[in-house]
């Protein structure tokens, strides 16, 4: 049961977003600039940082919910498994690689990335926008992954809810609907 | 030295803030309205909320800023000071003391807030908008403190650089002034 009064039918950070919704409104457009705008970075890409994070987390919405965005983008659920039980060895780019590893460190604490892992990320190709994108992407899912457990919202626990907001993710973006999360109900 | 190319006289968030102007504009308006905007909690509890769980994050930068903030908006300097050794005994209200018990569990990890602390606040006169705020808040600062330390942005050492930062603060918001931080420089 969530710490505070949310909507029933609203999981997860759904019914945070409309709990309150001046705070959510730049919420919902920093997610939308910086994982749906102009990046070299691609979108799949984009989704797979905030699964790491979140998985790292162990929050399960966010992990359940970008997971299905990545499995989708991606047009595969093995891709987005490999990085986040092993990223180093997953079939992605060795760019992502090392900008995982980064994601990762900034996850445990923003201290922890090391000019090692920078350097390793410049030689493979990553330019300084990637790895700020990367680093701002890693500390924008644990402010979200801190938010849904921190007030216990409800994590659904079948595929299926997961499937129908990773669709919603991709093809709608991340800003309001006019609907809100109404097809997302059972 | 930051790990990316920032302009050398913006040091901590400041030259992020500039280096992304467009990932910028909601991150500010989030922590203008969480910070400044309507709430039962006074602008003093909130810095004191925000500089708690940048103590805890080690994040210098934002520790100092939010630490010359808060004092100047409490007046003092030993609030501040006694809120970041030991916040139990500092002298503020017992309903300031469980929402910085609550911060602090978010900075470990959202799942680490439990019913018993939740249960604390609410004996002790929080609303529902005052948990929710304090957990955004908490995570807020996670996300800064993240972005800040892994970019490894410039930690100014001198007191005055944050006491003017604070002053700025409190007297301007969080929303992004015509000149941007030019009364800052040297």
């Amino acid at each position: 049961m969530p710490h505070i009064q949310l909507e029933e039918h609203l999981p997860g950070i759904t019914g945070l977003l409309e709990y309150r919704k001046d705070t959510a409104e730049p919420i919902r457009e920093l997610t939308q600039i910086l994982l749906r705008g102009d990046s070299i970075l691609t979108e799949g890409e984009r989704e797979l940082i905030a699964t790491l994070v979140s998985h790292k987390n162990e929050c399960r919405f966010c992990t359940n919910a970008h997971t299905a965005a990545a499995n989708y983008l991606y047009n595969d659920v093995e891709t987005c498994e490999y990085v986040k039980q092993d990223y180093e060895n997953a079939p992605i780019s060795q760019k992502m690689k090392t900008l995982l590893a980064i994601a990762a460190l900034v996850q445990q604490n923003g201290k922890n990335v090391t000019t090692a892992s920078i350097e390793r990320a410049k030689k493979a190709g990553a330019s300084d926008m990637e790895i700020h994108d990367t680093v701002l992407i890693a500390a924008l899912f644990c402010m979200y992954n801190k938010y849904v457990d921190g007030l216990a919202s409800v994590t659904p626990t079948e595929n299926s809810f997961y499937e129908k907001l990773g669709e919603r993710i991709v093809n709608h973006g991340y800003t309001r609907l006019p609907n809100g999360y109404d097809h997302l109900k059972k």
